[in-house]
């Protein structure tokens, strides 16, 4: 069996490293294969299987749940990827922010915590911070030390082209994995939603868990690695551009302080712009687009935590022909497209 | 006569420029001569002569007012460096903010401006700004590009050289203008004071005049340049690290967004920090240091501003031992060193 797998990203190398795994001729095509340009360069890899996405599109709900049980043995394949089990604090500053998050909170059926309980696991959160909860299985990885990790399993397999038509590629199937890139490719909705994204550094040690919270009204994440580093994200524009704004910057750094006032005094390391591929639903695009054309794209917010089981579920699909019906809400049919 | 300057900065090569424009065979001692270590890289260049220094020392007020009369010529003289007379809007938010700057502007003798005024002259400003002035003295210039200027002007008369000692070069004359560097080199107290300063980038036309505000009890500044580029400036630590920091980022950013709301929509450029040379009192060192020894340093906030008399001045005491008596109060006596 000859696959290819056009797209570099975390999906597309997840799928083409499952692909090789299980005994395929593997070849992904991808125009800057040592690049930075996709979506998981910029994501913070917060592993949240009960986001507010659910309440979008709830058999999601299903496929996030199940991704995050891959989720352990996944990293461990790939060695340190700075996979990380302390769980997540979702907090809230305001009576409007508690009022927020408690409808998220209730879904996922957690004890709310009061503010004291919150800083006796945080002791940093800000002493405004009036309520929250503790999820233990929100977890988080980097997803740039996944990539590198995929990369470096694929080793030559890595083709350095653009493809701009699906049937130049010579193989048994194809699978499009292109993120945003896949629209031009198959016809599929799919739109870039821009995220701005900051990287702080400082001393370790001043948050051990994933902090994903409401600061008067609005919602960000902190995502401290073992290095010191902590991921503020994310802006959520309807937009395409690439630039990072003072209005952007601004609004995650506001809410970070106000959560944990600590974080003045990190660096400001980085502050990047990436497009997440959304679809209408915002749920990915999983399945058969035709004859030996295969999708997986659309993951929108969910491309780190779904890696695992997309990886799973498309090469099912491409040597067998068929999977596991957890897929079937997830088809390109649903758009009118195959 | 042979003249030596040390330092290659807005202040050195300033300085430099004159003794050459006089007749001097002139050398400049810097160790990167083409970089963007300099105070003059991140400054903003704003040409404030009625600054909140003028308090804490009072005799600085003449000096900052007499090198403002002699920009528009020294401006003319390097050819288009960004040398705007447009005007500074003095703007205060909150009753607070306009109890705070009332000082400064009844110093300067400015009449009071309502919101609606000062909406009228620049309709960017946002509806909360409360009161202010129009400062038509207080002008800009880009400090980048005054300091390309000269260093053209100089052409092969600088190397690329540190200097450790002022006994190892060979001159008639040495002119110690090295910003914080002089310290080292003439144990005097000059002090690294750490600024954090923000480039924005956007379409040309939201703002007209530079905006030097007090926003929620920050002190900030805007300086808009004609191809769309806006300075925001500037935080004030007693530090020596050049990190961008969280906190120093977010309160530029939020001050500078409650006064001109439309600038969320700008570009983050550039972060940059620098370190203004300052002194015990806050105001330059200027005169002789010991026998063919001259100082120019610790021009802390004014650098820019100050570099046309500072360059007359110590040019004058360089080639004729003696100048005008307004730098009777800079000399480096002051700090018992000479």
């Amino acid at each position: 069996m000859r696959a290819a797998v056009v797209g570099g990203g975390i999906i597309g190398l997840s799928i083409a490293a499952e692909l090789l795994r299980r005994g395929a001729d593997v070849t992904v095509y991808d125009p800057a294969p040592e690049g930075t340009e996709g979506a998981w360069h910029v994501a913070a890899g917060m592993l949240a299987p009960a986001g507010e996405s659910v309440f979008e599109f709830p058999q999601l709900e299903r496929l996030l749940a199940a991704s995050n049980e891959l989720w352990p043995a996944f990293a461990a394949s790939l060695g340190d990827v700075g996979y990380d089990d302390a769980g997540t604090l979702g907090v809230a500053l305001t009576a409007d922010d508690v009022t927020e998050m408690a409808r998220e909170w209730k879904h996922q059926g957690l004890s709310p915590l009061t503010g004291s309980q919150l800083r006796e696991l945080a002791p940093s959160l800000s002493p405004r911070v009036r309520a929250g909860v503790f999820a233990p299985t929100e977890r988080q990885v980097d997803p740039r030390r996944v990539v590198r990790a995929l990369r470096g399993m694929l080793g030559g397999r890595t083709v350095n082209r653009f493809v701009s038509d699906v049937s130049e590629v010579e193989a048994d199937v194809v699978v499009v994995a292109a993120g945003c890139g896949t629209a031009g490719l198959t016809g599929l909705p799919i739109r870039p939603v821009k995220g701005q994204v900051l990287r702080l550094r400082g001393e370790p040690g001043l948050l051990r868990h994933v902090i994903d919270g409401a600061a008067d009204g609005r919602h960000v994440y902190l995502v401290p690695r073992a290095d010191g580093e902590v991921v503020v994200g994310a802006t959520q524009e309807e937009r395409t551009d690439s630039t990072p704004t003072a209005g952007g910057v601004h609004d995650l750094l506001r809410a970070a302080l106000d959560l944990v006032p600590g974080l003045a005094e990190h660096e400001l390391a980085e502050v990047t712009v990436g497009h997440r591929p959304g679809t209408p639903d915002n749920a990915p695009v999983l399945g058969t687009l035709r004859d030996n054309v295969v999708v997986a794209a659309g993951h929108h917010r969910n491309g780190i935590l779904l890696a695992p089981i997309t990886a799973r579920l498309i090469a099912d699909l491409v040597l067998t022909g068929k999977t596991d019906p957890i897929i079937d809400d997830f088809t390109p049919g649903r758009f009118g497209c195959a």
